[in-house]
């Protein structure tokens, strides 16, 4: 080959210029059914680009003086009333290209999303609709191809929810104060599938773990023998708080 | 009062200017020091302001064009040779105001910082030390004041490492491939604290879970009998992989 190899070489990226970044926040607040045994999600409508009139995860980006817990927070507030709120952090996804805006003839600058993982009672959340183009609880199996990465998202969401049921008593934070053993078993066939147990192991398993306390009040529901009430016992679990445990 | 009151009335958070940040990546890299029993931590000595000359977990700023975990990875090659490498996120801390940087008379932009864990085998790990002031396995019992928010960050990811213990097989990534049950037991009490179980309850439990397999080869230690060396039985274990398991 005639004279000298001028290939460029590239820059190594430890010298390459810092990425500059907005952050933004994107909650996956799940909720469930227990009516109709429906693991839902929260979805809104965006109205601007890009994808516009593509259903997301309720999302925005953070303030100056704003820390990520605020804005995540913020979001909370802006969609859905609730007394109780079990929120915390789930996934940074940073890309780069995870975001159209990130292109150069746009602005230039990465997206990255922090994501929050949040459960709430079907029953005492009240949705929001203010100057929304739309706000639905979607049922987790249904979802369409959401805005971003946000399907994503939800699937990291989902598996994070799996693990909490399995191995923590965020279950009782979603059933009514009152329960059969029945309604938990649902409960947990909703959201880990049908196969993951069958109902008389999952009830002896439940019943030895010293939780749940029996209030001798039966309930009638359809045809079957009146069933009993339990509560979650928390003074009995406390003690176990901190010690690995598995609850199924 | 005379007058109208014009106090001045604060702009709602949803109509501040967006945030403008740097991202970087701060990784804590655990390691168990078997022969000595101690839990360590891989620190930096920093080499500018701001906290010049403060120890620090191995950090950088996310480059144009790199992903996150891109990141993190390069920091690893930067200080550590090892053949074995678990990566995974641990937690996003995104103020305002955790970094000295981020006064309006410095850059004025905020730092958000993505951390990931990381544990690697002693023995098998090698310190590079080129262009830093300093470097060292830190037992994690004497960590002094480091810098930023670093100590915070430490305490999140002994947190995940001692979940990881309880839940997971992890503790045969760090072990060498044949080990004594009394090895086993030492690297557990060394990041879980003495009492968090007695010898023989440990013992029982791990041999009847199925998943260590006894080599027929003995090891003569000290005075003791001698003691069996057992391997990691990773087919034995496949089907539990993903079923809700509590190791100790």
């Amino acid at each position: 080959m005639p004279g000298r190899n001028h290939k460029k070489i590239p820059t190594p990226l430890n010298q390459q210029p810092l990425a500059d970044f907005k952050v933004g926040v994107d909650n996956v607040i799940f909720s469930v059914d227990t009516a109709q045994n429906r693991l839902l999600v929260l979805l809104v409508m965006r109205q601007q680009e890009p994808f516009l009139n593509y259903w997301s995860l309720p999302g925005t980006l953070v303030r100056q003086g704003e820390s990520l817990e605020d804005a995540a927070y913020r979001i909370m507030a802006e969609k859905i009333r609730v007394n109780n709120l079990y929120l915390e952090q789930l996934y940074t996804f940073g890309g780069p290209n995870r975001d159209p805006r990130e292109a150069t003839d746009s602005y230039g600058v990465r997206y990255l999303s922090v994501s929050y993982f949040a459960l709430v009672r079907f029953e005492e959340a009240e949705l929001i609709a203010d100057k929304v183009a739309g706000i639905a609880w979607y049922p987790v199996k249904q979802v369409p191809q959401l805005a971003f990465d946000h399907n994503q998202l939800l699937t990291y969401g989902h598996r994070r929810l799996r693990n909490k049921l399995e191995y923590s008593p965020v279950a009782f934070e979603v059933l009514p104060e009152m329960f059969t053993l029945n309604d938990l078993y649902q409960l947990y066939t909703t959201v880990l599938g049908e196969n993951f147990s069958d109902y008389s192991n999952f009830r002896a398993r439940l019943l030895k773990l010293g939780f749940l306390c029996d209030t001798g009040v039966k309930v009638s529901r359809g045809a079957g023998r009146p069933a009993s009430l339990y509560k979650f016992d928390a003074e009995a679990f406390a003690p176990f708080k901190d010690k690995p445990l598995v609850f199924i």
